[in-house]
């Protein structure tokens, strides 16, 4: 396997198999067309034309849009037509988080192809030997990914709350660090990919952020989301994301964007420019 | 000004202006058409067709070809359809430098739209206050952004050295690091970006290092090419960037790209996604 692979694995979807999901004129998202026909028929809410799947009768204000969007999946999970909600708002927006149009139920989000954002943080220590970094093991009862390994904090970004409260709350949860800890991670940019899933599209931004830990750092869980904790040479972290499948996908990505940033994966690598680019897939 | 239009104004062109240069069925680069359309009807071994401007008589074999297009630049300057040769030779590639398919010469690169590769290095001193970077600001009988400010050291990749070889060379040329500093050098990824010049089309990847220099340390050039240095807190470089035109046009592409790995551009910036996405433009 390659590490190119890797990212091809995250950037697995045929445009052919979506239309764009319209509010107010504005594509905020890309819907299967199964669904988007089913939907455009079972409710009165939506049609589907040359434009695609246009709710067309979505209020023009945030906060009535959001609830009339919130009884509308209602609505449609009491039909069937989509699974359980998470009770989770995410903005819909075809740009950054402040651009949000109304809001989602996180688990809803990939049924209309909505962009979803996420913080990811690589947990590292500096050693005579080179760089070591934290990895977790997800707890084998987890919905997705259980038993995979994962990033020391990562998590998905819900609305309402600012990135350094989110990361704050997530570096509890996931790994005992407390809110002076987290607030020295540094953010270094971010890793965009767009895949199809069960439910739907999803086009992921992952914020990364890297926190250097001193060698006396053992993290620890209180949210019980975590099997294990592990401590691995980064050429060791390398040769998994290259040779398995151990990582939970998007890991993997922002791994390589670490490996790249820290020159551990230089430029004499012979998929170097894919690598460099394909971490930052344009999302439709 | 903003950080976003100093990416915007590297990745200037429309793709009507231009139709593909096509070898042995390989597309690799873009001609401007009314180049493409003189070509074809003043020399024999080119012909316009609904693939593009064809070298259709190119040679099989790589010393072959190159020796055969470097026949045909000569004659089209002598026709006055090129300007000036600079006896550097670069790889002709649709992808990365280790997958060329002939040689060209740089000046000739932009008329047939074919990808250029540099190197530029941040050079950087921790201080108490925070990171501060090494400027230089070129001499002001340089052809190209004569007096323009510029990163420590930069420069472009000819075929057949080695990014350490000419990370050297320029390392010393332009700022008097001996091999050792050179080599300390970390590569953190690469800029891309597509632009149209007076010559035609640049599709450019600039592979970028990090350096982090000692306190004391004082740079000094070696081949006449900057007029003077200057070590500058980021927070300066970064207004610097965003409200003036002062940097050579890529350069600020590679110190954007610094600014967000070291944390100092961060996601609550509303355009991050954006910038993020725009330093690493899809080449054509």
């Amino acid at each position: 396997m390659s590490l190119l692979e890797k990212i091809h694995a995250c950037n697995h979807w045929d445009p052919a198999d979506y239309v764009p999901f319209v509010v107010a004129g504005e594509r905020l998202g890309l819907t299967r067309r199964g669904f988007a026909e089913a939907l455009a028929a079972e409710d009165r809410d939506f049609r589907l034309d040359r434009d695609g799947l246009v709710w067309w009768s979505a209020p023009t204000e945030f906060d009535a849009r959001s609830a009339q969007f919130a009884a509308i999946l209602a609505r449609l999970v009491d039909a069937g037509l989509i699974g359980p909600l998470h009770r989770e708002p995410y903005p819909v927006t075809a740009g950054g988080r402040g651009q949000a149009r109304f809001l989602i139920d996180r688990a809803a989000a990939p049924c209309f192809g909505v962009r979803a954002f996420g913080q990811h943080l690589n947990g590292y220590v500096r050693t005579a030997a080179g760089l070591e970094l934290w990895v977790a093991r997800r707890a084998w009862d987890r919905r997705h990914y259980p038993g995979h390994l994962d990033h020391l904090v990562a998590g998905g970004l819900p609305w309402g709350v600012s990135l350094s409260e989110n990361l704050r709350k997530e570096c509890h949860e996931e790994a005992g660090l407390d809110p002076e800890q987290a607030d020295r991670a540094r953010p270094v940019g971010a890793v965009t990919y767009c895949r199809a899933s069960t439910s739907g599209l999803k086009p992921d931004v992952i914020y990364c952020y890297d926190l250097e830990l001193p060698a006396d750092f053992v993290p620890h869980c209180t949210d019980g989301e975590v099997a294990a904790f592990y401590r691995w040479p980064v050429d060791e972290v390398l040769a998994i994301v290259r040779d398995s499948d151990d990582f939970k996908l998007n890991c993997n990505l922002v791994i390589i964007d670490f490996l790249i940033r820290h020159g551990l994966i230089g430029p004499e690598e012979p998929d170097y420019l894919a690598l460099v680019q394909g971490l930052r897939a344009p999302l439709p």
